[in-house]
């Protein structure tokens, strides 16, 4: 929907905007041009609300003294192919890229690699890492904990969170890449429909009588939105959370809601190198036989196309970077504003 | 339910009857004796669908040839702290606990150790490797592909395995163990429910006519049951069957899908020793915390309480080790025929 609230912004020119008042909010040369990509990347994929709807507010906790510019994680214990390291509250994304260039050195050792973070700020968009991952020949499975956002089963309040796992491989020159949070609508998209006016396509969440509702302004309300698979989700976010934390020595989703902001999450990056796989040779064969025999599925109707995850981001990527990225052009102003 | 059609036999009466008919059916006295602990603690937990209610079949499959019971998994290839190997069509449950301890073996080396099997037979409940693993102090995660049983989202034919993923981690003398399948019914409950005359809790998939139902019977005739959290579980379930094929060398669901019979499935299990962790002295309490944190959360009503994946297990088992379970008549009589 292209109107007069909407701008397109060439990802040159944004990455270029960005990479801009990041050096002027302290980043190192090469620290800001590597954010800067990453909050690009996102939009240019179409996942603006981890790229350029954050950008503000990634900048307001670097103002805060939330995020450390200069930080860079630390190692603080190694068990072989697991290491754990402390974020030092560092910025997110560049933690994460670190660590999952960490996990693939140990994994090109030992087959398989993990590194447990503590002590980190939100890497934006999971999937970042899938890509950086797979597309350099790795098998990933990583996650990330996060503040309260999403009430147990069969409760109320908000004690778990929505706890992003992303699992992705190598596929041909590019990968395929699952992301997912464990609500089955995030804030941001219940709040964009709100705005629209309009129902999610399925139930996400409960209205204040315990009632399953359609209506995002209701579960905005109730603050209960609802686990992917009702009471499987809500267990499989209890899960990562404690993995995030035992694993990395870090907080749990319970002691980072007690903090006024979310800092200081817990994540995790597996990486296995599939060149040390007896099987090497085939793996690209065995993926698209997969990917062929899925894409085979009988669809419901003409109009149903049957993808597999990331696949439509690639079209996406292909035309916002031919055509700029549509920004709503309060977002953008206030970017400006920055600089 | 207590009805004339059911019968409550004790724990230790139902694994000396799987023992014998182990026995008699060519199991080696060690192997027959882990196998019948197996289906009968399954048994014990509640999970009749992979225990007692499934035995008969696994001696038919036995019968039919497709389960070798003098095999044993064999290394075909090792990359450090992942090894594959090849679970040369031997019983599912014993081909299982040999990877769980064996990538315990490499965790307790390199902190990570991750066992990819090929060429293995149904696990039964998968949640059995994950008790396995976190009573012994590892953290687990596991997987196995299976037939196609759940079509990809927007499709009408079941192209994914329900995939189940496995998460434990040690709790006390205990164990925090998910088992989830990635549909949010399997065919064993609707049946069940079916039979039952009565409707899902929650919509459970698709009738013919491409609407979201409740009734398992039109689920059942349409073979369409909803993936946990729609497109979500969906893209799950095919990533974990491409992880499963890639890192075991072995079958992918499509080509399980393409025999007569489900065998020569592809499993995963990934161990980490908690004991290596920097933090080790402490996970205990964090875990603690965390479970205490979840539990605190308010109930939606006076009638519910919130428990954790595997908590119900705790209070099933210790009824049925002291009533004896209950089982289906038939069921039991049709397992007396076959010693």
């Amino acid at each position: 929907m292209e109107d007069t609230d909407s701008i397109r912004i060439p990802a040159s020119q944004m990455e270029a905007e960005f990479t801009k008042i990041l050096l002027k909010h302290g980043f190192r040369k090469d620290k800001a041009l590597i954010c800067a990509a990453v909050f690009t990347n996102n939009s240019v994929d179409g996942v603006l609300s981890h790229g350029v709807n954050r950008f503000s507010r990634f900048i307001k906790y670097i103002q805060r003294g939330l995020i450390d510019v200069d930080a860079e994680p630390e190692l603080i214990h190694s068990a072989g192919a697991v290491e754990q390291w402390n974020g030092k509250l560092g910025p997110g994304p560049l933690n994460a890229i670190k660590c999952t260039e960490r996990a693939m050195e140990l994994a090109m050792n030992s087959g398989i690699g993990c590194v447990a973070q503590s002590n980190t700020n939100h890497w934006m968009r999971g999937g970042t890492y899938g890509w950086q991952a797979a597309k350099a020949g790795f098998v990933f499975i990583g996650w990330t904990n996060t503040m309260g956002l999403m009430p147990a089963w069969g409760a109320t309040d908000s004690k778990l969170g929505n706890n992003p796992l992303v699992i992705a491989v190598p596929f041909g020159n590019e990968a395929i890449v699952l992301d997912m949070a464990m609500s089955q609508y995030s804030y941001g998209k219940m709040e964009t429909k709100k705005l629209e006016h309009s129902l999610l396509d399925f139930p996400g969440g409960y209205n204040s009588s315990n009632e399953i509702t359609f209506d995002p302004a209701d579960i905005l309300d109730s603050k209960r939105p609802m686990p992917v698979g009702y009471w499987k989700g809500a267990g499989l976010a209890l899960l990562l959370d404690i993995l995030s934390a035992i694993l990395s020595g870090g907080l749990s989703t319970s002691q980072i809601s007690n903090k006024p902001d979310e800092t200081g999450v817990s994540q995790v990056f597996i990486a296995f190198d599939t060149r040390k796989l007896g099987n090497f040779p085939s793996i690209q064969n065995t993926i698209a036989d997969i990917i062929s025999d899925y894409q085979n599925s009988v669809p419901v109707d003409e109009q149903t196309t049957i993808r597999y995850p990331g696949e439509r981001i690639l079209q996406i990527r292909a035309a916002n970077l031919h055509d700029g990225i549509l920004v709503n052009r309060s977002v953008w102003e206030e970017i400006l504003t920055l600089s």
